[in-house]
């Protein structure tokens, strides 16, 4: 404790560890206090925050001062720092992927349990105003009832950084962002999984993932379709739900889309269109006598409730937003995504 | 024969049959005679335009002056008609599906092979300029060498008609619209299809499937993506190509759409964008200093070629637009698509 906050040191200062400092800032209950990294400039640039600055891990853990540990390593590093830092009697705050497999993810769940010390990974893209939205379409049958979701994401850069791009360190696109979009779509439906099919994409021809084409079955027979894509000059929309009364998208960051609402099933303009080299009335277009264009029900949210929920957790008063059994229910999926991609098969749960 | 042309029946005076025969009404070498069906009002239609007109399959099949059948009823009657056809010595234009499985069509080609009768199926959709220009693009590498391509029909107005509502009868998303996307897809990759999974969807829980989605890969590791649905009120692009130096995309049926391709990979503006509770920088998209935004290469067509080129298959002057085996490949496809659908299983071939 510093001055009656928690002390959180942060281990890897790289572009996440250091957009935790940032966000920390003004933080009533939490203040930075040290970094941790092997490069000498994110040390000098921790420094100038103010900062103490620790070259070896087992240092940091060494200080008083530090209440909690942010893990913002390469992802194969997670497991045994998080294991050590509790042992050290230290909090964790992780960045996704938690691990590279449910295994360790359990193994971090066993020493939570012997130590008594909190672990949350900070699977940040719960608070996207795009998911909350769809979200909210969902659970509230804006669109009636929803039975298939697609969750996209396509840029056209490649995989990013350095160990990204090896395996051994937890690199490509299912652990990297297949991460955050799983779960969503996982805290969305709301209900167990059946199977899942999935196609990673080569096209860099790096050893990892650079892209991947996941889908799952839920239990009630709903879908959902997950994409990453690293090779895609044009993106096609971020959602795209189909309920049994409208369809709703989003085309992009920008929360641009709207959902197209059923008003009325019989129409009077019901003919068939010219349609290439042929006719169809199955695939016309319905007129504005039977669908409105509704705005999207934009849902505001604060991804620093993430920071302050930690702290209840610690003390005993809330349960936290990210349940640990929640984080291993996604390793176990992308476990079985990696086997599908690999064997060409269907998983069955 | 009747004045210099080729006499045409037309079997199944319908929305397909009627279509035909406007087609056909300046063709030069072809001149429709007679029709064939069981409603009255249709007939009552066919009699207006001048043809002769029939209620028995069997009476149309003694009209000498009729050389060619042409078969758009149900497609479970398709098989029979078609072999007893060139039986009493007609040639035969078929509607699509050809028929309802592989099983069938080897059947009407062993039948050809016998009879020395000439079988031509109207996959009227290889004509489509929307195809035609994807294929452009595809064949001439204008957005580099392509890797995936997205294939998808969205409407919202449920299966169409009476009868394709019966699975006996052939009815189902799978057949009526499958089997153009995915005859197209065949033709543009023209490679060994290495495995399939495919989804049907029965959300208006008809009998018959209402939409699917069909993931096809390539031995050269290329995939597909072809998708048919009837609950959507909001359509994805018709088409989303991706090649390794560009991603063009065609919206609907009035050719909106465009290719964007790389055009320097090193960017001045590469900084992470705020993504909703996070930031990216893989998935920022590019700047116009790195991608420009080019036309689509239209490709104009004339879907009445079909009928000349009969006429000169007949006469042994060309080889058909659309060979029987490529039909009876892509009925080898559907039958897999079933087997997936309905199992829940990858299909290796």
């Amino acid at each position: 404790m510093v001055d009656g906050k928690y002390g959180l040191g942060i281990v890897g200062f790289g572009g996440m560890g250091s957009q935790h400092g940032r966000m920390l800032e003004d933080n009533q209950k939490i203040r930075v206090v040290s970094v941790c990294d092997l490069k000498a400039d994110r040390l000098e640039a921790g420094r100038e925050l103010g900062y103490k600055t620790y070259e070896a891990f087992e240092d940091i853990l060494q200080d008083a001062e530090v209440d909690i540990i942010l893990l913002a390593t390469p992802n194969h590093l997670h497991k045994d720092m998080a294991i050590d830092a509790f042992e050290a009697g230290k909090h964790v705050i992780c960045e996704k992927p938690v691990t590279l497999n449910a295994d360790e993810m359990r193994d971090i769940i066993a020493a939570t349990e012997r130590t008594g010390r909190k672990f949350m990974v900070h699977q940040n893209r719960r608070w996207d105003n795009d998911y909350l939205t769809v979200k909210k379409i969902f659970d509230e049958q804006l669109i009636g009832d929803v039975f298939n979701v697609e969750s996209r994401i396509h840029g056209s850069r490649g995989i990013p950084g350095d160990w990204r791009h090896v395996k051994a360190y937890g690199g490509g696109m299912m652990l990297d962002w297949g991460v955050h979009l799983i779960d969503r779509i996982i805290m969305m439906f709301n209900e167990k999984l059946s199977k899942l099919y999935c196609e990673f994409s080569y096209v860099w021809k790096d050893e990892c993932d650079d892209g991947f084409k996941l889908l799952l079955t839920f239990e009630s027979g709903k879908t959902a379709l997950i994409e990453v894509g690293t090779l895609n000059y044009q993106s096609l929309p971020h959602w795209y739900v189909c309920g049994t009364e409208g369809t709703a998208s989003i085309r992009g960051w920008n929360l641009e889309g709207e959902m197209m609402r059923l008003e009325s099933f019989e129409e009077k303009d019901a003919k068939p269109i010219v349609a290439g080299a042929g006719f169809t009335k199955t695939m016309a277009p319905r007129g504005e006598d039977s669908v409105v264009k509704l705005p999207l029900p934009i849902v505001e949210s604060d991804v620093r409730e993430f920071y302050a929920n930690f702290i209840d957790v610690i003390e005993g008063h809330a349960e936290p937003f990210i349940k640990n059994e929640e984080v291993l229910h996604i390793m176990e999926i992308i476990d079985a995504a990696f086997v599908s991609a690999e064997t060409g098969e269907v998983i069955k749960f």
